[in-house]
């Protein structure tokens, strides 16, 4: 292993999480899992496995014993924080487990006992009953690299990636007609080069080719099908490359993303939600990885929710996780051969 | 043959039109294509083939010779009206043969001699220096749908087509910006409305289901990412099932394309250009038809331009044009078995 194991956060416990958890582990010489620490109560995996008959083994332990375990049992890392939740009932009593299951994994992985963090999916709406006041599960990783010395935050970027595309969107959940207001040369700039850094840092790219979408049809046809492509995105382009980015557009957003197109860049810029998440979900609905860049350690996600509709029948597939596992191992291995510090 | 040969327009002429056009006649058989005659100057082929090597016989033919002629030469219907292409160099000179091609294949179609139309890719620009006035090579179908006393023209629909997708974008070139502002649920509903008689008419689909994405990102969450999926969007929806059509939504766009997900619906209806042409360039870059809908005959075409910049080079891909003969064929036959009138 040329990295730490990774450490899984329990993630809301009435949803999917803990169920997805049990298979990933289960199947992890089938899917090539990296070893990997639930962060949370071993309780709720216990709990869950006898609920879904399944016979699997967890174990509490340290993090100097998870890479010894892994093999023969799903390895624990305590927090200290039980909950005892119901499957698809979310409630805000498991808030404040959840809550020290995400600030623990980030602790390991900063003091190198953890690769990575892989989180798995929260509810907003639950956390905040309980006053969690930041505005997402991202937010929240990057209050918690600010710097020992009270510096400011890390700005996250959101990268949806799977083995066929990557794609960062530079506006993300704000109300489509928000983009063209929101949407700034300087805010694509700064998003590209976080990308940059990151692709060189933990994906083993030296030169990174950014393909960067027009906000318009057509990337605004000349002017005649809107003003952003020209005014906003092409300067921002510009500046890249004076920033020595391989980057290139405005392009058609809709040319983009078909198998040709795609060898012709490593990460995709879209300048809003849609146009990041219809390609990726188009093509790898089932694989696709939510990676945050720009933080001083690594996170991966699995890219949906906590499905509580589904929660606690056995049936929630555990493709995206398992892939947001791998992924983490990859970027960690990638991180440590580039000599990238852990925290 | 279950309906009359398709009619294809000669397009701008000195775009990638002839050579496409040449190279699918001499694809036939593998490509399984309907009979066809080009509407336009015999000379613009002939010339066209010597130009690239090219040992196609290409004949002069009326109407009622053209399903006997297919086989053996490629079967030319001429308008009267001829020029004098150089390829790659775009000319109003040509602009009076490339209109009189579409009238003259439009009004095959409408005599019943012509099964549907399926047009070549034309220049606007190229008819704008010559004194077109129409906002596009759609728009002017439809003025030449209109009808005989004198009537409105018919309001044409956009479907972009491949075998795992149909979509229809509700707002199309028009910048991002102006989207929100230009969205009615009497927009969306008339759209529908179209989109459901013709899957009904021409592809033989009894009812059909309607899959509406919404405008914002996760269809608006609630209202917390943008109002107007629920305030324009989900009233189109009660609309059209109170219509009697089968319609669902607003859908989060991101999750409606995937191979499962398409499976739930025969046409998903797109707020915007990229919405729409995002996803189904995704799947089949090379393979998209753009099909009118709600005209009084049948259009198809191939999803691609003049392509100037490569014409006459012999290495632009029938792919396209290929799709879009076969899916007039297709609709034609469904058209005929349903009872549709040609015109």
């Amino acid at each position: 292993m040329r990295h730490a194991p990774l450490a899984l956060s329990l993630g809301d416990p009435a949803g999917i999480g803990p169920e997805i958890t049990l298979a990933a582990w289960a199947e992890r010489r089938a899917r090539g899992l990296p070893p990997f620490a639930v962060v949370g109560p071993a309780s709720v995996l216990i709990a869950t496995a006898r609920r879904l008959g399944l016979d699997i083994p967890v174990k509490d332990v340290s993090w100097a014993e998870v890479a010894a375990t892994f093999d023969s049992a799903l390895p624990v890392v305590a927090t200290g924080v039980g909950c005892d939740p119901e499957p698809g009932k979310p409630d805000p009593a498991n808030a404040p487990a959840v809550i020290a299951a995400i600030e623990q994994a980030v602790a390991a992985v900063r003091r190198g006992e953890a690769g990575a963090v892989v989180t798995n999916p929260i509810a907003k709406s639950v956390l905040y009953a309980a006053g969690f006041t930041h505005p997402g599960h991202t937010e929240f990783l990057a209050e918690l690299a600010r710097p020992a010395d009270g510096g400011a935050a890390p700005r996250p970027v959101m990268m949806l990636w799977c083995e066929e595309l990557a794609v960062v969107p530079v506006t993300i959940h704000v109300p489509l007609s928000a983009v063209p207001g929101l949407l700034t040369t300087e805010l694509i700039v700064e998003t590209g080069r976080i990308v940059a850094v990151d692709l060189r840092r933990y994906f083993g790219i030296a030169q990174p080719r950014l393909a960067l979408a027009g906000l318009n049809p057509h990337a605004g046809e000349g002017g005649a099908l809107g003003l952003e492509d020209d005014a906003v995105v092409a300067p921002a382009v510009a500046a890249l490359e004076r920033l020595g980015i391989a980057a290139t557009g405005p392009h058609p957003a809709d040319t983009m993303f078909h198998a040709r197109a795609r060898t012709g860049y490593d990460a995709a810029l879209a300048m809003y939600h849609d146009q990041a998440l219809i390609p990726i979900k188009t093509i790898a609905f089932d694989e696709g990885v939510n990676v945050t860049l720009g933080l001083p350690f690594i996170r991966t996600s699995p890219d949906h929710g906590t499905a509580f509709d589904i929660a606690g029948r056995g049936i929630a597939r555990p493709d995206s996780l398992c892939a947001a596992l791998r992924l983490a191992s990859r970027m960690a291995a990638a991180g440590s051969s580039s000599g990238a510090s852990p925290s």
